[in-house]
């Protein structure tokens, strides 16, 4: 991105809403399904398969990002990829995103536009014909970035929490535990007190690179939600705060045990059980059905005491729950 | 609404997030096009009609409300009203509410439970058929409601700002001005400095507690939108910002000129050019077509000079917006 001087890049608080919705109304491009994009009180987008399916998940400054960590490309990007999964793990293809921005009046014009960059570069790159048809703009003392995205099932039924059944295999699509890893060297290395600091590049290690780029900047694997569902998913989940925690909903929804296989969980399969923020689409097919992107990581046997089982034995579900996890004076 | 007592009602950082949304669940409706409700990645919603409506407009603590004015139930019913306009003023039909709530740890449990009551309250006095389904929940320093509105068309074209010709009418339906005297009685008598303190009933003279209770509850004629559509209406638009300035952007989207009559606009002309959050809806229609519940205040003419004026004269346009006019420090 060009970087412009402080001279030419105002704060929030000193220019119109009106300037504000036009740097970023350049920056959106017409969703293939909008009938009305943005600038109306309302948009309007085709469901010509006569349902539409709806999701919000929002970013949040401290509990959700750090400033040092995340640019505004970065959280744009993962404010849409992350409410792009949630459409896909539906098997519903995403059609548009609504956005609204509550921003410090001391913000920089400029991050409002890497914002906008950010959504528009996510929805090309994961889910093409997709992209922001309407928002809303007001300032607040933190940075919030609530998303709704839409989507479209095609003319299939959704593919829910609750439909795994004994005998299916659990798969999973995307990555497990590499936004976690991601997480942990950047509260590792790049934090100076209770402070983060801006991450240097040739602090990183081999390897290191791709996992604090999924932490950021995540990217599941937004089109194999429908192709899991025309393939005969029996259910779905995006796993957004662990994988031992989310297969745990999915197993209590459908009422039956996932019994995953420790071997099928990559390098460290602790990582991969507790790490969330992958979006990683977890699945389960019938015997036999296997769409390509998935990877096999467990069966569903009759429900037991425990809901998650890894090779026979109870997990611990770890993973993220904000309300018990995010420390604000720990930073 | 029963209260109870303190030790009964945690603060939201001492219980999990399945508390709190099960104790939102319990106080939630489905709505009439519920395919699939709260609960799964996604929901999803019939839109028989073939296309869906969407807005989204968010409340932050601070610049748009005060917890020393508003109860949890008045903001709930508020976070809906204004939405649900937004898809009135498309002429639409409002069929469902999408909530993502950002909430300080120290919060009441009761807080929250009050919200999803004024949610679910506001959806059956104003758009009956709609709720919510679905939401978000996450914590922040600041309290902040940001909801997303899904309406149907019914089959009928969706009614922008642009449409209005040289000839129509210009009409309103619902209170102008009223939210904005509620407002000035808020801030005039009911602050101790700059703190806010309590509404007294005993303290409000003739005709101020509905002056409140439309800044803090506004009922604005949802069904009134789809009323306006099938009439046959050229342009609409909530007006959310003020008449003047609303009625501006209408006229700038139109490329037309909205005369309006000063005789038409009440008591105090001036409070209902300038007064905001009362989101009547601003429509205009053909000579000879007025649907019940509109009243006409002008005429809408060639684009001249100004895009609004009042007997023939240009008006200041006022209205509130929210980075010029918010000062934190002020309260």
């Amino acid at each position: 991105m060009p970087s412009r001087s402080v001279d030419d890049d105002p704060r929030l608080g000193d220019v119109s809403e009106g300037t504000v919705l036009r740097a970023i109304l350049a920056r959106t491009i017409p969703a293939a399904h909008t009938i009305l994009g943005p600038g109306d009180d309302a948009a309007v987008l085709a469901t010509p398969s006569g349902s539409v399916v709806a999701t919000t998940d929002t970013l949040v400054h401290g509990p959700d990002f750090r400033l040092a960590w995340s640019s505004g490309y970065d959280l744009g990007w993962k404010s849409a990829a992350v409410n792009l999964a949630d459409i896909a793990a539906m098997g519903a293809r995403p059609t548009g995103l609504l956005v609204a921005l509550a921003v410090p009046r001391d913000l920089r014009l400029s991050f409002v536009e890497q914002l906008a960059d950010g959504f528009r570069a996510a929805c090309e790159a994961l889910a093409p014909g997709c992209s922001v048809i309407g928002g809303d703009l007001t300032v607040s003392a933190v940075l919030t970035i609530a998303v709704t995205a839409l989507g479209d099932l095609e003319g299939r039924a959704a593919v829910t929490r609750s439909g795994a059944l004994p005998g299916d295999v659990v798969a999973i699509a995307g990555e497990l535990g590499l936004a976690a890893h991601g997480l942990a060297v950047l509260f590792g290395r790049f934090r100076d007190g209770d402070a983060p600091v801006p991450v240097d590049a040739a602090q990183l290690a081999s390897g290191e690179p791709a996992a604090v780029a999924a932490q950021l900047r995540p990217a599941p694997p937004i089109g194999l939600g429908p192709v899991a569902a025309v393939a005969g998913a029996t259910a779905m989940m995006d796993v957004s705060d662990g994988l031992a925690l989310d297969a745990g909903r999915m197993a209590t929804a459908s009422d039956v045990t996932l019994d995953l296989s420790r071997a099928a969980l990559g390098d460290d399969p602790d990582r991969a059980l507790a790490g969330g923020e992958d979006h990683a689409l977890l699945a389960t097919f019938p015997q036999g059905v296997l769409p390509p992107g998935f990877r096999i990581i467990g069966t569903v046997v009759e429900r037991g005491t425990d809901g998650v089982l890894c090779d026979g034995q109870p997990v611990d579900a770890g993973g993220w729950d904000p309300y018990r996890d995010w420390d604000a004076a720990a930073g």
